[in-house]
């Protein structure tokens, strides 16, 4: 096996377990303890959990994957600060979003060779990564 | 630069980020809610800071690079429960020792090359290397 493909497999590795943690985190708290802070005076599970799936569903984009599939939990969970105020999801709605868009992106991941993972993301400019080849779609990945 | 120091480089700034929003979350939390639990029925933010140090600590042995520094806190933050009743240190001390075993471990990280990053930990035999090359020393760092 060629390194490359050795790491796209730990790194896709690393991103499943970190998945599989923060969803068995999230299984554990009930629905009416979702409204309650991660820590005083910090943001709700459920923001957090919101925020989650919005920030991960910006990879779809910055791979050139196509359209984003949940721009609109944007407004409350990513450009606006917890309890603003805005309408938002029911918890079982915002649990089976998070389930669905891990497996979309999961099914993404799968597919894409080692030489695209270390191909710049569309938020970069060529120069940007021939500069800095550590800067890759593999990167934005390893950082969430 | 070889895809192999571009991935070491890439893995470790993974693990700086995570360090880095780690301690500023600690940070951000008064000494007395740290005995607060994380979530209802979870743990207490002590004993996962506590738990945190003793595990990360293990890292100095599997990657062959001696004793290890924390070992003292196994007791009552790794084979004991929560709670548990054994005598504890106090918060100052405990965030003391995060620090300074982020520094010794970013230290050693640091000095590694490649080829020791890609080598098998203390823990794995040859043949569960050769059968599977991603099970590594980074692996245990990107999985952490």
């Amino acid at each position: 096996m060629e390194y490359n493909q050795v790491f796209v497999q730990m790194a896709l590795h690393a991103w499943n377990v970190q998945i599989g943690r923060t969803d068995k985190f999230f299984d554990a708290i009930a629905d009416e303890d979702l409204k309650k802070q991660v820590a005083p005076g910090k943001n709700t599970f459920f923001y957090l959990l919101g925020h989650l799936i919005a920030v991960n569903d910006t990879m779809i984009q910055l791979f050139d994957k196509g359209k984003r599939s949940y721009m609109h939990l944007d407004d409350v969970f990513v450009k606006n600060p917890d309890r603003s105020g805005l309408p938002v999801p029911v918890a079982a709605e915002l649990r089976e979003e998070w389930k669905k868009s891990n497996k979309q992106l999961s099914d993404i991941f799968s597919k894409m060779t080692p030489d695209e993972w270390f191909s710049k993301h569309t938020a970069m400019s060529d120069e940007d990564h021939k500069n800095d080849p550590s800067r890759n779609k593999m990167s934005v990945l390893l950082n969430r």
